[in-house]
C-alpha cells in the first residue's frame, strides 16, 4: 500500500477501506508516514468528506492507537459528557460532581481552550494546587474515593489524535466534521465509558455557527458512538450568547460553585441539570430523564454535589476551601465597565467577540507559548432580551494590565446590538435530542 | 502573514493576492515554510483551483525563484517548444536542429520521462557520450557554435519548482492545471526566450485524456505566457496512438535521424515540421507559418538540419557518427513480435499501455533509483486504421532480459482493438491553434 495512492483516491472522491484507513493511522502514529503526505490527505478529507463508515473506522483507529481505560474493578456504570465548546461554557464543573454524587462514575478527560473558547483544564487550574496531570493509577485512586476525576489527555490516550491534531491546527484542516468526530469520539471512547452525552453548540460563539452544521456533526458523532456499541445522545444547544454571566477561568469556577449552591444563573443551571439528567438516564441510574432531572436537583439542594466537587478537588491537590471562600481564588487587580451607547433591548450578542475579549485580557492562549492569566475575564451583565439604558454597563472587564484593554473594550461594544424592540425569545435547548433514547 | 491563514483562504475558495503567492514561493524556496503546510496548500489549490491572475503570479514567482538566462550577446530571436508529453513523442530532436539551422536560437531545457511517457534527456543520453548536464557557460558556448543546445534543468533554474515538484509527486498534487502551468511556463520563461510553441497532447497516451482538459491547460499556458510579454501559441495534437513507430530511447533517436534524412514516418515528420514552422513564424524568421513550413522542408531536404544536430551532438560530447551509423547506438539483444489475435482493422490503441510496456522492458524509471536501459523499447507496426491479419505482427518488443516480458507483451495485446470495420480518420492536429497569431 502506498500513501500517495490513498491520497489520490480520497482527492478524487473515493471511499477508503478499513484497511487503508488503519494503514494511515497506524503508520502515522509509528512515525513511518511523513507529515507532508498526511497533511495533503487531511486536506483532501476536509474538502471531499468521509462516509459514515469511513468516519467510524477512523474513530476506531484513533481509539486503538493507544490505551483504553479499563474500569472493570468498579461495578458502576461509567458516563461522560462532551461539549463542542463555547464561551462561558462551564457545565463540566457542575455536572461531574452531580453525577458522581448520584452514584455513577465520571472518568472525564478534557482539553484546553481552543480559539475563542475556554477549556475545562484551564478553568480547573485556576483553583490553587489543582493538578490535571494524573497518571492512570492516580486517576483510579481519585475515582475510587469520589466517583469522578477530571484530567488532561495523557500520552497513552489516542496518540494518533494528539499527533494529527497538532498537524491539523497548522494546516487549515481542523473544520472537517469527520475529523472532528474521530478526534472527539476516539478520545471519549478511550475513557472506557458506557454512555456519552454530547452538547453540540450552535450560534455566534460556537465553532458550528449554523444549526444545520451542528446537527450534521451531532448525527455523525451519535452514529459513530452507536456503531461502537455505546449509548450516545446529543443535545443541540444555544451558543449565540455566553452561557451564564462569567467568562474567564477563575470567574467561571466561582459561577459554577454558585450553581452548586443553588444560586447560579438560570440558563447555566438549567443546562447543567439537563445534561446531568441525561447522563443519569443513559447510565441507567434512573428509569427516565425526568427522574434524572429530579435526582440532579436534589443532589444540588442537599449539598452533596458541592461536597463531591470539594472532595475531588482535594484529592487532585487543590485547595477545596477556595471553592466557597472565593477570596482564595486568583482575582484581577482592575475592573472596568463597558457601557451601552444607546437605550433599548439587547437584540443580539456576537458571542465570539466576548470570548476573544477575554482572551485578549490574558484569559487564553494567543500563541502556543503564552501562559494563561486565570484571574482575568468578562462578567456579562446584559444578555439577549434584556432592557438597557444608555450609559448602563453591558459587561465588566477584569484585567491586570491594560495592554489590550482598548481592543477588548471595543470588541465588547461592537459585539452588542441594541434596538428599540425586543427580540424573539431564543431557546437554550435549540433542538432536543439526536440519537436513540 | 501566516501560511495557515493562506491555506484556509484557498481551502474556502478564496483568491490569493500576488503578495500572498510570493510569500509562499519565496518562503518555501528559502526553506522557511515546512513541507507539511505547503502540501496542504497544494491540495487545496488542486481541489479549489486558481484564477488566471493567481496562475500568472505563481508562474512569475516560480520563474524569479532562480536565474533567468540572458542571451543579449546573441542578436537573434530565441524560441522554444514544449510538449506536455506522450508516447513516442520525440519532435524536440527533429525541430531543434531545423530551427537552429534556419537561423533562430533554441536554448532548450528538457526533462526526463514521467509516468508512462518518455523524456528528451533520456533519449539524448542514449547517444554515446552525449552530456545534458552543462553549466550556463558551457551552454552558451554550444549555442554560439550551432544555435541550439539541449540540456537538463540546472540547480539555478526555478529552484522553487524543483522543490515543489518533488513534493507534488508524493502528495497526489500533480494534476492541477494551475500548478502544471506554473511549473512548465516558469521553467520555459527562465530560458530567456522570446516565443514559445506549446504542443498540448490529448488522448489515451497523454496526461490530459480529455480534449476539453487539454484545451483548458493550453489556454491557461498561452494566457500566462502572454501576460509575461511573450509570443505563445499552442497546438492541440493527437496522442491516442504513439507518434511515429518507435518507442524507447535509442529506437526513437534512430527514427528522428530518419526524419532528418527525409525518410521518417509521415505523422512524426508532419508534426515536427508544423511545430518548427510555428517557431519560425513566432520568432519572426518567416512572415507566415506557410513560409515557415517551406523553410523547414528545405532545411531537411538539403541536409542542414541533420548537419546541425550532428554538430550539436559533437559539441555536447556525443558520438555524432552514431547518428547515421545506428550500429554505434545501444541495441537490445533480443526481439519478439506481438501478433494480432484476429483479422480486421485496428480501431483503437490504448497508447498508455504501449508506453508502460516499454517502461517494463527497462526503457523508463520504475522507481526513482532505477537506471534506464537505452536499448529497449517497442516498434509499432500497426497503427489506427491499418488492416491486420490474424497472426501478423502488431509490434516488436526489443529487450535484454525477459523478467517483465510476459507482462509487456500482454499489455500490448490488450492495448489493441481490432474490428471488422475501419474506424473514422483521426487528425493529428486535433485543434489548430490556441493563442493570438
Amino acid at each position: 500500500m502506498r500513501l500517495v495512492d490513498l491520497i489520490r483516491k480520497k482527492r478524487d472522491g473515493g471511499e477508503l477501506s478499513g484497511a487503508e484507513i488503519e494503514f494511515i493511522v497506524r503508520g502515522y502514529t509509528a512515525g513511518e508516514l511523513p507529515d507532508y503526505q498526511i497533511s495533503a490527505w487531511l486536506m483532501a478529507v476536509l474538502l471531499k468528506g468521509m462516509s459514515r463508515a469511513e468516519t467510524a473506522t477512523l474513530t476506531q483507529a484513533m481509539l486503538h492507537s493507544g490505551e483504553v481505560l479499563d474500569w472493570r474493578e468498579f461495578p458502576r456504570k461509567k458516563v461522560d459528557k462532551h461539549s463542542t465548546g463555547g464561551v462561558g461554557d462551564k457545565t463540566s464543573l457542575i455536572l461531574t460532581p452531580i453525577v458522581a454524587a448520584g452514584g455513577l462514575l465520571v472518568p472525564m478527560i478534557s482539553g484546553r481552550g481552543l480559539g475563542h473558547t475556554g477549556g475545562t483544564l484551564d478553568k480547573l487550574e485556576s483553583i490553587p494546587g489543582f493538578n490535571v496531570n494524573l497518571s492512570s493509577d492516580e486517576m483510579r485512586r481519585v475515582m475510587a474515593e469520589c466517583g469522578a476525576c477530571m484530567i488532561g489527555q495523557t500520552a497513552s490516550i489516542c496518540p494518533a489524535d494528539k499527533k494529527m491534531y497538532a498537524l491539523r491546527d497548522v494546516t487549515g484542516t481542523v473544520e472537517s466534521p469527520a475529523l472532528i468526530c474521530a478526534s472527539i469520539m476516539g478520545k471519549k471512547m478511550a475513557e472506557g465509558i458506557d454512555a456519552l452525552v454530547l452538547d453540540v453548540k450552535t450560534g455566534s460563539g460556537a465553532f458550528m455557527k449554523q444549526e444545520a452544521d451542528a446537527i450534521h456533526l451531532a448525527e455523525l458523532m451519535v452514529e459513530t458512538g452507536e456503531r461502537m456499541g455505546k449509548r450516545v445522545i446529543a443535545l443541540i444547544t444555544d451558543m449565540d450568547q455566553p452561557l451564564g454571566r462569567a467568562v474567564g477561568n477563575a470567574l467561571e469556577v466561582i459561577e459554577c460553585m454558585e450553581v452548586l449552591q443553588g444560586r447560579g444563573p438560570d440558563d447555566l443551571t438549567d443546562l447543567s441539570l439537563e445534561l446531568a439528567a441525561w447522563m443519569f438516564y443513559l447510565g441507567e441510574r434512573t428509569a427516565s430523564v425526568e427522574e434524572g432531572r429530579k435526582l440532579a436537583r436534589e443532589l444540588v439542594a442537599n449539598g452533596s454535589a458541592l461536597k463531591n466537587f470539594q472532595q475531588m478537588t482535594a484529592l487532585q491537590g487543590g485547595n477545596a476551601r477556595a471553592l466557597t471562600d472565593f477570596g482564595l481564588l486568583p482575582t484581577a487587580r482592575n475592573r472596568m465597565e463597558v457601557a451601552s451607547a444607546s437605550s433599548g433591548y439587547v437584540t443580539q450578542i456576537d458571542c465570539e467577540k466576548i470570548g476573544v475579549a477575554s482572551l485578549l485580557l490574558g484569559g487564553g492562549h494567543n500563541t502556543k507559548e503564552d501562559s494563561i492569566n486565570p484571574a482575568v475575564g468578562v462578567t456579562v451583565h446584559k444578555k439577549t432580551g434584556d432592557r438597557v439604558k444608555r450609559g448602563e454597563a453591558l459587561c465588566t472587564l477584569h484585567y491586570d494590565d491594560d495592554r489590550q484593554l482598548t481592543e477588548a473594550k471595543s470588541l465588547i461594544g461592537s459585539g452588542y446590538k441594541v434596538d428599540a424592540t425586543a427580540p424573539p425569545l431564543r431557546r437554550l435547548l435549540v433542538r432536543k435530542v439526536i440519537g436513540k433514547v
